[in-house]
């Protein structure tokens, strides 16, 4: 194992991301053996077609499948890009059972399946590095884990899809609809050919279920996070959000409330002249707040081959230098115990609703009675002149003051029962941050 | 030294932020001994009077002299916040020498007095920490040295000061006097009784040479950072920037360039939408441009008992676990080459000129002529009608396209001497981000 300082690295794909971990080790491996003591030689690289003409150059025999690179003996850590989730599982648990460590750019894995990549590493003495399944390359694990270690993180809002933040910010700028702006996004390579799971929020989800673990040491399934997506954000809630001094942004917002964890995505209207409000096109950010050291935000690309390889290689140093030191995986993020998720009736919100109502008299008292028989207060309304295209309906906006999630829920369900009230009501939260 | 993995700190420096410091230490240790493997027992603190009543309770025995408590054997890791530079200097390298780890929030003497440090520590085999020392609670060195360890750094841009940065932001909002917002800000507690290092600059230069120094891998001398302070911003330029598309913002600077570093302290024009344009108030931010991850911005609290104790507790866990896991300081730091400053021909800037000049006819063919002897392209001008206030003068706004910095500064200076120019002409950056 050479001079007791070089570790081999095998990594699993060599796609994208792969193809970009590569140029990263390459370019950088003598600044690391200079800078960082440790010598990262990487020694095999796993694919499902070793024919296939590549964008870099590997040493001669690196080539090999994955069932053989994680019981290989000449790999110390395993870098895994393959994706997927069952495959990606099995390979990585039976790598960081042998005692080789871990680095991953796989949310999805980490999300649904960390509790056996932890247990594995627990079991092999081995680290676990995972920053790259977060936001690309934004440190935010690294900030959370070991940055804030002496905080207790108040609250935390991230913009973690870039897909649906590319989307809302065009449809913003252009006025265009979110299917236009789907098909935009797709054309500029910011959207997958299936932009299901971005676009509803699954995602973001699964970042937050992440970030969840190292900021409240909990854990929280992807699956108990109240979610919505971006589709039925419409132009015109884009445009009224902009005149009440606010704009739309798809958010992973979780915080300690008592015992359990609250814990949503959704989208959220957000002051204008906030940072969250100011992160652009593909871009991610994660605003924190610290019991100590107060709000932080951090920003940065979240995806794309040298951001996410970025992380990867970054994660790959520290892990070295932890095995280096003999000092693997604390156990402890196996062990987690599982969050208890907020009630509803423990959830305070407020609110933009968009009603489609007939231009009739004491349409407007009916509606607010109904919120003040839910106890909730009216902050603001905006209602413009009829338009042509509206027929005999007018768009009724109405801001809410904080008030009980279940009373917002029952409140608006009864307004969209009323007869002088078209289509199902629209409801938007908002966040001040 | 108990079970081994308990490590005893000595507090030099008992005031707002030592006291952050004990509070943390004591709010968090069960958590560290729990979750880190590390705990870590406050021993000494060395204060000046022992006498004096203090916020936290301390173990009897406790307090000592700075003198006993870095030769003491019962002190792993010293955390220094007495401030000042020749006497920490002193102490500090006396403890890394006989071993022992330190902590500093204090940038003075990190800045100014590093090189001695950064030895001590490689001749003791011992770890410095200095996150606290820059932008407060920010996690910004640990990003650069860790996150970003895949990168070469392609420019830094910060507010890096928060005196300065909740001035121009109040002069901003309320369109008030530098001195009005100055009197504002000590009233406030965001600006001490003497705050010249803050408003010239020096402040912010310190910490930009700090961040050189892990960015770059250069020893750059905080003497030989070019600066300006915000002193001549009047709420004029404030007005006109913003009619620009600007505000201004206090900005340090670094990049390399080709085997140089520019680095500079100055206020800057920054475009309303850019992200450092929306950091308000004390608060501190830095912009990293990597060349693989691509810009991140960082910002936080840059100050206050609780950020930057939060930073320096974070490198106690840091320092700790390393000295548990037998890995030292790298000694390079020690070594670093000293950056060759940027020549002024090599440096372009943009920038914004305002003049008052005398309204008669060919004022402004005569100023545009000299430019355009100069190689500098004007991008855009602004004279509003003469005001009452003004008599025979009207302001005159002229920015630049980019050119040589050498360039500018002649050719400003050669339209000072015009007749027709009254007062110096006022020059600020601008920096499109």
């Amino acid at each position: 194992m050479g001079n007791g300082r070089t570790l081999g690295v095998g990594l699993i794909g060599l796609g994208v991301v792969g193809t970009g971990v590569v140029q990263l080790i390459q370019k950088n491996r003598e600044d690391f053996k200079k800078f960082r003591g440790v010598d990262l030689d990487l020694r095999r690289v796993a694919v499902r077609d070793p024919g296939k003409p590549r964008e870099v150059d590997l040493p001669t025999g690196a080539f090999t499948t994955a069932e053989a690179l994680v019981e290989d003996p000449d790999v110390d850590i395993v870098v895994e890009v393959m994706g997927g989730v069952d495959a990606a599982t099995d390979l990585c648990c039976r790598a960081l059972k042998s005692g080789k460590d871990l680095v991953t750019a796989n949310k999805a894995m980490m999300a649904e399946r960390g509790d056996e990549v932890f247990s594995a590493a627990a079991a092999g003495g081995a680290s676990v590095g995972f920053e790259a399944s977060v936001c690309g390359g934004i440190p935010i694990l690294q900030a959370l884990r070991d940055g804030l270690v002496a905080n207790q993180v108040e609250s935390l809002y991230g913009i973690l899809n870039g897909t649906t933040n590319y989307i809302l910010t065009r449809m913003t700028d252009e006025g265009g609809s979110f299917d236009e702006m789907l098909q935009e996004a797709q054309d500029a390579g910011y959207a997958e050919a299936d932009p299901a799971m971005d676009i509803d929020g699954t995602d973001a989800a699964q970042k937050l279920s992440l970030l969840c673990r190292i900021a409240f040491r909990r854990r929280l399934d992807p699956e108990h996070i109240s979610k919505e997506g971006i589709e039925g954000i419409s132009p015109v809630d884009i445009d009224f959000a902009r005149e009440l001094g606010y704009t739309i942004k798809l958010l992973g917002i979780a915080r300690p409330l008592g015992d359990s964890i609250e814990a949503r995505v959704h989208p959220a209207l957000v002051p204008l002249d906030s940072q969250l409000a100011n992160i652009k096109h593909e871009f991610n950010a994660v605003e924190v707040v610290g019991s100590a050291a107060g709000p932080q935000v951090f920003t940065g690309r979240g995806a794309g081959r040298l951001p996410t390889a970025s992380a990867i290689v970054a994660d790959l140093v520290d892990v070295a230098q932890r095995r280096l030191a003999g000092r693997g995986e604390s156990a402890d993020l196996a062990r987690l115990p599982e969050a208890a998720p907020a009630s509803p009736d423990s959830v305070k919100i407020s609110a933009y609703c968009r009603f489609t109502v007939f231009d009739t008299p004491g349409v407007l008292a009916q509606i607010a009675c109904i919120f003040a028989d839910h106890n909730i207060g009216i902050a603001k309304v905006i209602q413009h002149g009829r338009s042509e295209s509206e027929g005999d309906t007018v768009t009724l906006i109405m801001t809410t003051h904080e008030a009980r999630e279940s009373d917002m829920k029952r409140a608006v369900h009864v307004i969209g029962q009323l007869p002088v009230v078209q289509h199902e009501p629209k409801v938007i939260r908002i966040e001040e941050l």
